[in-house]
């Protein structure tokens, strides 16, 4: 019986934040089944204390040295959704907008994804709650516990729902 | 009679938006009076049918350039203000992170004005309309047109209004 090959993607999953941006990093075949490595994460933050251009400093420095370690192949950002709060979403948006220039710059596709699409994703649902999509990500990725702190839980989340998406895509 | 040397400032201007980001060099002394020379402006334009990654990584790169062109001492950007579109807000954000990333990596400092405090100190008067702040721009610069596009003409006025406020500091 003959084996598929499918290729495999690295992928590093980003949600932005001012203050804390999340990120984790999985390897996994771009089609169905396969193994999954969670091979990196955690959460940049920086000081509420500097002036902001410094913090954006830090944040593109910070993503510049994830992407030259990991040299994933594809950045997957949460896709904001604000019903309200302009002030937040502008302050977000410069977040933003440093990562997804670092990205560019390293040449890598960008893929957004609306937090509903992360939960269908990875859940089946996308009502799930945030506990259920963290029980699923610590399940599906054969962790002992759920990852830490919840920005960094959400970030994973983000790669593995591109990835999964990935899969549909390329899958047979 | 003695003469005051005051140091001459040289001010970036800096209007932020998606699609066109105006942008203005004004030099001038930070004392009262003196004369304020008009030394560039335009505006910076990415493509829209561009996605927004790339868009960011061209008006990254369009800022680095003005900045090491022009070595302005400090660089005015504009504080938004809006009253109900988060999505706009969302993406000037994004803009405005690239464009605070790129003034705080060359490291001078960076000052943010309302669109009020640019009135006022343009035209004496917060309540001014945007032709009052050309027509002033214009007899203050002694031009002889107005400058264009209306962007590139409130990135001047931000610059005049940071000169202007420096003098207000800094001025005897």
């Amino acid at each position: 019986m003959a084996t598929i090959a499918r290729p495999v993607l690295r992928v590093l999953g980003i949600d932005p934040g001012t203050a804390t941006t999340g990120f984790g990093v999985i390897e996994g075949q771009a089609g169905a089944g396969g193994e999954l490595r969670l091979l990196d994460y955690g959460a940049i933050r920086t000081s509420p204390a500097d002036p902001m251009p410094d913090r954006l400093v830090d944040l593109y420095a910070s993503l510049r040295e994830l992407l030259t370690l990991h040299r994933p192949q594809a950045m997957a950002v949460e896709e904001l959704f604000f019903s309200s709060n302009v002030t937040t979403a502008l302050t977000v948006g410069q977040a933003r907008g440093v990562i997804l220039l670092a990205g560019a710059q390293a040449g890598i596709p960008i893929a957004e994804y609306k937090p509903m699409q992360v939960k269908l994703a990875i859940t089946g649902y996308g009502g799930a709650d945030k506990r259920q999509v963290q029980e699923m990500l610590r399940l599906t990725l054969q962790l002992t516990e759920v990852p830490r702190p919840d920005d960094a839980a959400d970030a994973i989340a983000i790669a593995l729902c591109h990835l999964q998406t990935a899969r549909m895509v390329h899958g047979a």
